[in-house]
């Protein structure tokens, strides 16, 4: 009966907790599943992840191979440079002829074009270049695993006038600059610890111009040696340079040297340089009718600078004003020493000014001015008074075109101890102008233009020479209209 | 009683449902087993797959870095190029003078070796050519924001005859081409969408030449401005240029400036170039015995072609057809403007045709033909007939290795006015060449070659010039046997 | 009652199997909390697998476009190679001349300004160099799909003492070089295997020099083409080459050319080198006082070298010891076959030992000899005797900085069958020298250096030269001090 009673309480039980059994196999059946569908999962992404594990691993590796790769292109490409200025084209006048001289009896146009010219007196550029003219520059870069770093530098310029293609016989091919510098030296410390050392043979890196003048304001240059960015104090830096030059072009008297030692300072926006100069032979240098009355054996040679970081605080741009003073060989204010044709007793001084201006998105301006006083420059007696002023104008029409517009003036007052005049010049460019962007301002570069000029000046001046050489050639005379086709690229 | 018999109940479950409780414990150790297992698991993948995320996120790191660097390197490498095309070598004769001519009294080896070649009248150049040629080429490109592309061109070529290292003395070092171009112009559009803006001074870009005779068909070049690709229709586009050439290598004469304006036309595979030129004060220039009878102040030039891409329909390969008219200035048919003394009634038609087909891997064949009348050239009455051609075949034997031949023939015709001659000349060559890959056909370069040649020529011919100066070589005697060393690349 | 006895027996087991339900809960609430959980993190780790996934894929993509554009960039960047050797700087004397020179009456400065000079007898270099001399090589590189691979390389130099920055008048700018190389000929098996051949004009693969000199032991260059390494035997590997050279350098007899045929042997250390030569022509040229007694026309010389891995297996660095013979156009033994002024029975020996041994950290030394017997070498009868040594030390301070010292003796014995002058030379230099890291050694370049030599000679040579031409310079006087301001590159 028990076990009857049993076998019915079982079956009792087993109907009364069918969920017990139930839940049991449920519970089995539903986590074995969830368990099975979990472990199936996993092992999905176990799969996919050793998958994805390699992915990674050869990504980063080919990542890595890629980065190195491009470190090493990056410094492959980045170890030299290429960069040049070059300006090339045509150049045609209403009389016919290719140059605005025609017959080479005249001074060929150019910002140098004036009697003055000859004395580093500048017009607008614009308009007036009828000359070829490149350099390229070729740069090594290294570093070496102290961090010193080094930059080499040849350039290779040529200039001439001439329209063909194949111009050996007119070429003028040479090596200008040539040098090394180094920068970032391990060892040194406290005022020279951002020095950079240089030698060979270079513009001096702190030479800046009036590029609508193409006048330096200072060029210094030649072989030597020189450091930079000396720290003397908190906000001074300054440059010491020792620079040769040769006097004469003919090579028997190529060993003329003049040396130049210049300290250039920069306080602030503020810039002081003085260079002393000596050439102790050259006075035994042959005379002839246009040399110095007595030939200078030494100079000195100043320049003070505002460098401003606004359009003379009027608008946004920059802007430039300082003096220059010299005397002896340093009377030669552009060019520091690389005039060996100065009277002992010469003295000269010079003024400058010029900024540009980004007025709007259309309109750009940039005034620029210059003037020297100069006597017993080179026969005692003698007096140079010249003033240039220049303004270029930009009107942006789309992202590619632009209207350039030139107008400049000079004033002359020679006198060459034997023969004065006194005049003036005058010059209007308009420039239709393409560049790859309008937006870039006005030295952004590429541009193609087209030029009209007209250029005119007082007529007293029209067979005026500086110079007593029977050779030296005048400016002609005036009233032209110049045609221009040229291209004028830096980077 | 009850809970004896509920205990003994319970007792019975519990025996009769051991699976319920083994269950419920196996399944509690089984499950806890697998979850442990599974967390083990999902631990494991989440250990492996933080590892992994870290990989990847580094990876994807590195490879934009990578990314970054080699793009920039890219762009750097890319922003400049390097091209060249440069022969050298050692020509020697069967009299053991260097160079055919020896002493410097007859024209010396090349295409232009015969007395018809002062009119450009070539002869195939394998194996004559003695002088080491190179073309330097200096690239630099840019993109602006907008899009618009500029490329800047320097050309730097030298051209001389001596075998020695050091050739400053006659070296022929310049500045063949200096030029900026823009394309992609943003603000371009309709006809002009796709036009390309140059300036500076350049070889023209659609100058074409027969390779095998080392002569252009036409070779416009000079200082100037000029457009290309202006869409005029649907198949047709047009090129519009202005260029300057100077007349007199002496100096003084330098502005005797000749402007070419020129239309180029290509409409499908033809093409249509017209070009006038004046030279107002060409007349003016001195004259000597060799000059013309009246130098032309003016002239036009035309050339109609057809670029053919088969070998005259018959092989593989390409094919160029056409003729050239000019007078005046004009009648200088290859070197468009580049010739100053030319008689005002100067008339000169040319016909070319020339071809290269590869007839299988082994050989390649390209015969070229070239032949040219003209009258009142430089004096009233002279009358010069010339017809030169050339076949070159080269024979594949390995990755590496072929042989060239090269069969040349000329007849000559030539009346200066004064005297005159006619004649044939002829030249066999054998070139075992060695090349990179020999499947690059005709053109690929560089080919170090070794040639042996055979010229001769009616002895008629020998010292007959159509220059009247007596300066003007001659051919000298003919039947010599050149061999050469040489190397040839372009890239 | 059964109903109600079941009843109870139910709520009884219930409350008697506690555990089982509530373990059943139990079981049921955490595993089901666990299964989640587990599923939970399942779909997190799914989540940041697929995100991870993708980052790994696009890592991938993005790190193989990478190493395609590095390795593209990579091609660019290496397929383009700058090289260059370049000095240049000021030299001053204590006579206020530029060059020690100064009126341009006696030798320039410079490793051969002695009287023994023109024979190629040179002195320690250090401190003498007045000009600005710089080689700018630059080189393509391409592989063909077969592998083959080609070099191609121009190298413009120019030479001049001008201090200036525009040289267009003094500068000397040629192409040196301009060559195609190919190596890993696809199609070259056996001995030639690793053969390289070459065209064109070249400075020999294989000369070599006395740095400290600024002279070759050999300098074959010229125009023409050769193979290198051919695989004689298992040390043994040749070169086969054919140069052309040019004798005189005016124009009209730049035809007499000089053909030599070299075969340069290299079995382990060992050198030994044959070249035979022959100027057909020569003794047509025209003669002066300074001529040949028989000007020859055809030459033999012959080099035979050690190269040493140690510094004379006394300490690390290197050494090379050797022997020069030669007669008839092979008696000018540096520059092979480049002496067209040389007698029929011109005779020459000459020996040279040079090492460097890097003592330790601070020290390095560089010994030097040279010396060298002539006999009938112009002129019948004369005999010149000269040997050059030369000490070069470096003591390092720091990272950068180093003093360099020199010290050079030469004996002279010289006899034109003329006059005959003997004596000797002395130079003492001490250079403070700036490098990116004296941990270089001797060769690392740049250096920037100011240098102060003492020179001296014995008085007899004075006014001695061995040219017997009225224009040819004499030493001048010694005992001067010169002071330098350099920089020397080359990379």
């Amino acid at each position: 009966m028990i076990t009857t009673k049993k076998t019915l309480l079982i079956a009792m039980l087993a109907a009364q907790f069918p969920m017990s059994s139930a839940w049991a196999a449920d519970t089995n059946a539903s986590t074995s599943t969830s368990l099975q569908s979990l472990q199936e999962q996993i092992n999905e992404l176990q799969a996919r992840l050793n998958k994805t594990e390699k992915t990674a691993e050869q990504a980063s590796d080919k990542a890595s191979q890629a980065k190195v790769a491009a470190t090493k292109a990056s410094d492959d490409a980045s170890s030299f440079e290429f960069h040049a200025y070059a300006r090339a084209g045509l150049l045609m006048n209403n009389h016919g002829y290719g140059a605005a001289t025609g017959d080479g009896k005249v001074i060929g146009t150019g910002p140098y074009m004036t009697a003055a010219g000859a004395l580093g007196a500048p017009v607008g550029r614009l308009g007036l270049e009828d000359d070829n003219y490149v350099e390229t520059d070729l740069i090594h870069k290294s570093v070496a695993d102290n961090g010193t770093k080094s930059l080499y530098k040849i350039m290779i310029a040529d200039g001439n006038r001439s329209s063909n293609d194949w111009t050996s016989s007119e070429s003028q091919l040479n090596v200008r600059q040539v040098y090394t510098e180094l920068s970032d030296i391990s060892s040194f410390t406290g005022a020279f610890k951002n020095a950079k050392v240089w030698a060979g043979k270079r513009f001096d890196r702190d030479n800046f111009d009036i590029h609508f003048f193409d006048s330096d304001i200072v060029f210094l240059s030649g072989t030597g040696a020189g450091i930079y960015d000396v720290q003397l104090g908190n906000n001074w830096k300054s440059n010491f340079s020792i620079y040769g030059r040769d006097f004469g072009t003919d090579t028997s008297s190529n060993n003329i040297k003049n040396y130049i030692a210049t300290m250039n300072n920069h306080i602030g926006p503020w810039q002081f340089m003085v260079s002393g100069m000596t050439s102790p032979k050259n006075d035994q240098r042959a005379s002839t009718a246009s040399s110095p009355t007595t030939r200078a054996n030494s100079g000195i040679h100043t320049l003070f600078a505002y460098h401003g970081g606004s359009f003379y605080g009027l608008a946004k741009g920059f802007s430039k004003t300082g003096i220059l003073m010299g005397q002896g060989l340093g009377a030669e204010l552009k060019r520091i020493g690389a005039d060996g044709n100065l009277n002992d007793k010469a003295k000269a001084v010079r003024l400058f000014s010029f900024g540009v201006a980004n007025l709007n998105d259309t309109w750009k301006v940039a005034p620029a001015f210059m003037a020297e006083y100069s006597k017993d420059r080179i026969k005692t007696g003698d007096e140079f008074k010249w003033a240039s002023l220049n303004v270029r104008l930009s009107e942006a029409f789309t992202d590619n075109f632009e209207m350039v517009y030139e107008g400049s003036y000079q004033y002359m007052d020679l006198n060459n101890g034997t023969s004065s005049a006194n005049g003036n010049f005058y010059k209007a460019t308009i420039a239709p102008t393409l560049k790859m962007s309008t937006a870039g301002g006005f030295f952004a570069r590429p541009e193609l233009r087209f030029a009209v000029s007209y250029v005119n000046w007082s007529k007293e001046l029209d067979n005026y020479t500086i110079s007593l050489d029977n050779t030296a050639k005048p400016m002609g005379s005036g009233g032209r209209t110049l045609f221009a086709l040229q291209m004028e690229t830096w980077f």
